[in-house]
């Protein structure tokens, strides 16, 4: 738990590789996370050629670890391969549907943060990649990704070459609840973001970006609502054409 | 990593609660897991009143680890916390859309299993309840869900009652793949599907079912097309109706 505890998103990796045995071992760790009904609702891909990192480069906004990382992981919602085995064995499968996208996504999630866990206590550092979700036909095209199949996270792999410092964390009483979902007045919402609103870096971060408070720096500058909304509907979308 | 590798799921529990301290720091490490934007778009309710834990039985199908496991975990997206920040800090909040759903799931989901491994790191017994997005409306009025909070998944927690065996999973070659999808021909399911399918737990589950083949007994039996088709208009209405 300690390696938990200390933990922080590594984004600078040193060039040395990370051998297969050692990568087969954290994902065979990784397959033993539970699973809905033992169906393994899921697949991995593993990226290390550099041709292909740089093709997978633009869905991840260019981001410099997808490039810089030995080893991309992309986790998926696979309901192809499950559907396959009905077909070859006189079942008719029923999971091309939304429940399924969900039920997929949680299985390889699952799997995706047990790989993490497993990883980060071996030495490695991970950087979870958010944008795997705002550009899915890309990734979907390059890793040619086949009906029932959808990329829902990618994680690059490397050894750490940077330290630094951890990041805040709200509260434990902001986030979890007695038996109800408490609701947060305006009062909690001060006393429950005081600690991340007074940090330097955050300060500055309203500076730079010529905001007047943090939140806004969210909302209109990382985070809008038309970038969400436009995000939204390339997600439904591929989600659509890869047949939920 | 040897807790991950050795690690099953568990519905059993002896009577003894958990404690607060245990509880609260085994929630604290699962924190540090990754979050988009350090958003931490998730909430946390934990149901130990036996009353509550009546009321969400309906809602999983009566599984027995419901009332009977001291602690429930209910993981929820949540962006009704950090809309309320916005709203309060004059900026205008734009995550009611399906983008957000799913991030905000990944968000939860890494940190449900953080806590997992957590607790299994310390003895503890989990089990994941599926059912969650079979009914969430269901769990929603029980836990008292606000518009933008969504249960994503439930785990329920104690220490451990039995020692089941290790279930099967299929081989690493079945789940990983080399830069591309590597698509299965006939002769790889059967391959793959070999020893799940030699295994006499699922021969006496073909009978018991009378059924021809195991991929059956799951069409057919355990997760029909008529059932998921009934649960994705749930869960999409739900969705719906949370606001997303």
């Amino acid at each position: 738990m300690e390696s938990l505890k200390q933990r922080r998103t590594i984004r600078k990796y040193q060039p040395e590789d990370i051998p297969d045995d050692l990568l087969n071992e954290l994902l065979t760790a990784s397959f033993r996370a539970s699973t809905v009904g033992n169906m393994q609702a899921y697949s991995v891909i593993v990226t290390r050629d550099a041709d292909r990192k740089a093709k997978l480069a633009p869905a991840h906004f260019h981001q410099p670890m997808v490039q810089a990382a030995p080893v991309i992981l992309t986790f998926c919602i696979d309901l192809h391969r499950f559907s396959k085995w009905c077909e070859c064995r006189k079942a008719e499968p029923g999971y091309n549907n939304f429940e399924w996208f969900v039920t997929g996504a949680i299985d390889a999630l699952l799997v995706a943060q047990t790989f993490c866990v497993a990883a980060e206590e071996r030495g490695l550092g991970i950087c979870y990649l958010g944008t795997t979700t705002y550009n899915p036909q890309q990734i979907i095209d390059v890793l040619e990704l086949p009906d029932l199949v959808f990329p829902i996270t990618t994680v690059t792999v490397g050894w750490p070459d940077e330290h630094p410092a951890q990041v805040d964390r709200l509260p434990l009483e902001a986030v979890v609840h007695a038996e109800t979902y408490h609701d947060y007045t305006p009062a909690d919402i001060d006393r429950l973001y005081a600690y991340k609103e007074s940090l330097p870096e955050n300060k500055q971060f309203i500076l730079e970006n010529g905001k007047e408070t943090l939140a806004q720096v969210f909302t209109d500058v990382r985070y809008t609502k038309k970038d969400s909304e436009a995000m939204s509907e390339s997600l439904w979308k591929a989600m659509k054409k890869q047949g939920f």
